[in-house]
């Protein structure tokens, strides 16, 4: 059977049931956004890890080494973020070749290590190898959660309102500017448009806060992009959704890019990958009491409701079913 | 700069400065075979990792699925052996192309698997990614280790006594083996003589055998070829060494290979890259006792001298200058 029939979930699914369940302190294990691991420590340890490979997820035309490292291991904290915990440390799988010079790794590392300064998060081992053809980064991140904060995909129940942090589309408008650009050479725009693709910064503050004041009943990343992130909370929590386009953050980044491109920005941010904000469902009293609290941005999107009813999105009077679209692998 | 003008040990090397010292919690960062963690726990966690690419690491045409995700798992293993630790949890990262199947990549877990249940290992989470051209495997393991357990690269001291576990030399006899026969197609041999390299087992139980009877002083696990470890155990612990050719415990069947390859044994096990034996150097007094003890197969192969004395081969009456040859990415 290939790749491409099974789908990049259906092949994630299938290696789900073969693992199984194993060690009883794998409190969690394949099919979020990271790993929760029993300790004899007051705090689970929490497992994660994430690749970009050149060519798949970024090129080195428009993007810095830099850049490169820094968004590495953004993914990587943005899914220890999405499990309510901190990143304690990293290590980094690098595969190199001869277009790559010594100077470029330093970069990389300067990039990575500025971003993981900034929530305490050592750079503590790693490996490097040769990669023949194309630049390859593996990065995997250790982290920490106090067992009452642990915050999984599978909790959302029936009557929990659909919140999000920030604004939605600026990484996809980012990414299809840099695109277009290499297609177009006149097309200009200012640096600012581009910043969330190129140096996208995890959403640990958020985070820390909505855990530490409400009780949340279940959170992702947005990393696959909305609509695909909210079919996995529904998928794992069995439960149908409906998100409503107007309530939807869209940015007015996104929305400049969209009018440069000649694209729709509500796509942007509903299909749109990569942005590490935090997608999440908590009862609506909490969320009453969410949207008082004024330190962060926080958007009431939808509410999930019974499973049969399947996940939509209202769209003025239109009711359009929402399809887990956007960037798959396979 | 060239990466093979710096080389992998000197590229390494900078990275390790570029990072420095951070979180005062990461007891040991870069420069040994795992990261060692503080948690409030009475262990410490241990994290590592390694990756494995299509044509550097293995070719296909002699490797199974099976195989590949066996030796992935185990290079880690090893990593988390030579530490003192045990294994507790591995996330797995897989780039796929359209020349891979699905039934190839759940025999590939079907051999993670195998191994994994042996050391009680749970396979909890991943990422799978495209890789437009070569197939590649990174994995990262968690282990702990109990704190008084700690065995690093960098604890020799002069007048320990040099050992190491099981036999050498089979798995680069096995890998040249593997790589005679694509060019000489009439070349036979037993399926066993290449079993260490396509299977290896990591020394866990020898690790875990040595770290709760014996004081040992440090330890690596061979991976980069028994003369290369060495030299990372004299350069993090500031020491000299000899070892003694006619002591270097020569497996049989490296040494059956090596007639039909009309190499030289002693080389695989001195070059020789990927045995997951553990190198450890121990006091005389703990050496005699260790080898009282019938358990495990260990051989004392020599002795840490002064720095200024160097790193050196008995050969017979001849003493050789010992260069860290074998295998390097850059």
């Amino acid at each position: 059977v290939k790749l491409s029939q099974k789908g990049e979930f259906g092949l994630i699914e299938l290696i789900r049931r073969e693992c199984g369940k194993q060690n009883k302190r794998i409190m969690l294990g394949i099919g979020d956004d990271a790993a929760i691991i029993q300790t004899d420590s007051a705090k689970y340890s929490v497992l994660t890890t994430d690749a970009l490979i050149e060519t798949v997820h970024f090129n080195l035309d428009y993007f810095t080494f830099f850049q490169l490292g820094w968004r590495a291991l953004a993914a990587n904290l943005s899914d220890i973020a999405a499990m309510g915990g901190k990143p304690v440390c990293a290590v980094v799988t690098l595969g190199l070749n001869d277009r790559i010079s010594v100077e470029n790794v330093r970069e990389l590392y300067q990039g990575m290590l500025s971003l993981a300064r900034k929530f305490n998060c050592t750079i503590a081992g790693g490996d490097i190898v040769r990669s023949p053809k194309f630049l390859m980064i593996s990065i995997s991140v250790l982290g920490e959660v106090e067992r009452g904060r642990v915050v999984t995909r599978s909790g959302a129940k029936i009557g929990d309102l659909i919140c999000v942090t920030g604004q939605l589309g600026e990484a996809q408008a980012g990414l299809e500017l840099l695109l277009e650009r290499r297609k177009r050479k006149g097309l200009r725009f200012s640096s600012g448009l581009t910043k969330k693709h190129l140096l996208p910064f995890p959403s640990l503050a958020e985070s820390e806060y909505l855990l530490r004041k409400f009780r949340l009943n279940s959170m992702i990343d947005i990393s696959d992009g909305l609509a695909s992130d909210l079919h996995h909370i529904c998928e794992e929590s069995q439960t149908g959704a409906v998100i409503y386009a107007d309530k939807i953050p869209v940015s007015p980044k996104a929305k400049q890019a969209s009018r440069l491109l000649d694209k729709d920005a509500l796509e942007f941010a509903l299909q749109g990958g990569e942005e590490y904000e935090l997608l999440f469902t908590l009862r609506k009293k909490q969320a009453a009491k969410l949207l008082k609290s004024a330190k962060f941005k926080f958007t009431v999107i939808g509410e999930i409701i019974p499973p049969k009813r399947g996940i939509w999105l209202q769209k003025g009077s239109r009711r359009l079913k929402l399809f887990p679209l956007g960037y798959t692998h396979f």
